[in-house]
């Protein structure tokens, strides 16, 4: 892995004069591949609503109470939604500021679209078993490798002056890593949680959304 | 919720000076995302087209009356095919005269997205319970959120005339408003005659097309 | 429907100051919208090839015999593949020449992106049912249908000189009729032949190929 | 076939005055196509993925056992997840240098497309059947064919001096061939080990990212 990097070409898709030098690879199409996998992985997120298999015949006394038993389902499709739907936004903003992406973030972005193409799968197994603190440690674990790839890439872009925009708002770089924590240390927080009670730890994914809106937003 | 708003900061995809202002997300960007997840609703809709599985040695005589015996499932896919296919063509209208996408219309526009995934499955709900009230309630309960979330996103952008287009025709706003009433009403109507018959209800969203299209276009 | 031309409105991408006259929408958006529909189709068409369920112990001796087996799927696979992918070149030829999309057009494309979005539902009863005439005759018609309706795209933009570029060559226009009725007379002729071979009339749809590529060139 | 490539038009997305002349498909279009099915396909490998079946009752014991019996399954996505990664930077490196893409290139690139939206079918197959000899050789094969099919549309395109870039470097036109003779050697190799040890040849795919990486920026 160590030398992948080596090589630190930069491409920038608004200078054209340099589209042929080749080993990287343009900034425009690797945003509209990352936004199709994103796209693609949260709409597969319903796939794991089962339509319930209920006898016609009884099916106007059995259909109600079924689909109210998809609850737990229903809950963690929301929840991912607006998950991955929240990385999306932070690789908008991230991808705003990045003019080029070199070889390394092309192996970076990638692995965060492996962490959100895996999404689905995480999100169905919460689904599935309420009361199971393992997937609840799985998800955790899952969202907190997603961010943390997620800030690698952050931290990588703005560590090389070459690859985002030359007028970088310090406060933005704090807000994004603010944003970055809040995520990890929910999750961090969740599993700690799930060995007391594993609906408490699921509940407390939700608090990521006052923490990084209006808490955010009134102190850092 | 209330404070995600406070910050009202702008993007303007054409103005590449504000690019690196922050927290927002670029207009085209948005828009190709959302193109995406409703091109892939929009497909997934026909994976609950089920292949029927007869014995090859009786299929020449049963394989037609179980194919005809999808009809109904065959009459939600093309329902919801077009209602999709209106909701993108609608999307569509408004991205046009919107400049500028900010943080609030983001995230309206994934609670619409998030409408737009979960389609599949009430369609396939529809489909699968052809003589039951509740998936209809569901279906309509369901379109209605659909379009009044169209509507936030539209008049959010109106308001602000940051975000929209300058030379904004009055006529377009009132044939825009007047379009999501006729989807609104037609469905909460269908809720209506579902506790009368399930059949009629059903076939009542037909009308938002001619509603929608030349009487729209001769009235108002 | 037939009020649904009456205005007349076009919409060109690059002419921007006509961008904020309403009903329509901007061309660049219907093919990446197009595209995506496509490529979803193209792509889902391989959901169709169930990986065989062989136990373990005997799977040495059996896998090689059952994924042969698969071999009336893997034919239909390969087929619709390369049928969805000439409609595809299809749609790219017409889009390249056509400078702006009316309503009429955006509803036609939306018929044609119907077609293509029940393909891989065709395609799985064909594979499933290798004996069967039934799923031949609704393939065929299928097919006839989507290349019908991509017919009609062309034939409506090409009708209104606003649509499409000014200098469109003769010769183009007869060479795109000349492959829309072979393909339409291919599928035509599969019909009458699935009365008496259905095998016959399956590989009869190969002959799209040699026709529509070498035969065309040399002679229309 | 052979009459595919006799008539060379090429187009060229940056030249829009060549773009009436018909039978081809602009760059632009032909890239986010292929990107959408890459996408889609990466995504699809998730799916194989199935999450256990276990009554809710015996799962706090037999949840972890039963996801750890997914590793084989595991392990094939991951491969999968970075060889389509693979193939997609080489794609995007393929496609900066490439103009124009002429009738046989977009035949050429749509047979890579096959073979990568049959991906995740292989993908599966050495998942499930983690034991035997023919899910290997049958991945090994397709993954030749694969990286085969994109040796040839790069050797088309700068066979062609229309179709590249003026300015092409040497050493990236010798980089690209090595690339591909160590993935199409790596994959033959695994054949002639899956005749020795199973486990042995699925582990020596891993090889193809350290041969293609360091050595290669070392030694070529």
């Amino acid at each position: 892995m160590c030398g992948l990097g080596r090589r630190k070409e930069t491409y920038n898709i608004s200078a054209p004069q340099q589209r042929s030098n080749g080993s990287g690879a343009n900034t425009g199409r690797t945003i509209s591949f990352s936004d199709a996998v994103i796209a693609i992985a949260i709409t597969l997120l319903a796939l794991d609503l089962k339509v319930p298999q209920v006898p016609e015949s009884s099916a106007a006394a059995e259909l109600p109470r079924t689909l109210l038993e998809l609850w737990p389902n229903l809950f963690s499709f929301v929840l991912s939604f607006w998950i991955i739907g929240s990385y999306w936004l932070a690789h908008n903003r991230i991808s705003q500021l990045v003019g080029a992406y070199d070889r390394r973030m092309q192996l970076i972005n990638l692995l965060f679209l492996m962490w959100i193409v895996l999404m689905p799968y995480s999100t169905a197994l919460v689904g599935e078993y309420e009361h199971q603190q393992v997937p609840v440690v799985i998800y955790a674990v899952h969202n907190i490798l997603t961010s943390l790839t997620l800030s690698w890439l952050w931290r990588h872009a703005i560590r090389d002056s070459r690859l985002v925009e030359a007028n970088l708002d310090p406060r933005l770089v704090r807000h994004s890593s603010f944003r970055s924590l809040v995520v990890q240390g929910v999750f961090l927080l969740s599993i700690g949680l799930s060995f007391i009670s594993v609906d408490v730890a699921r509940l407390s994914w939700v608090l990521i959304w006052p923490l990084t809106g209006p808490v955010l937003q009134r102190h850092v």
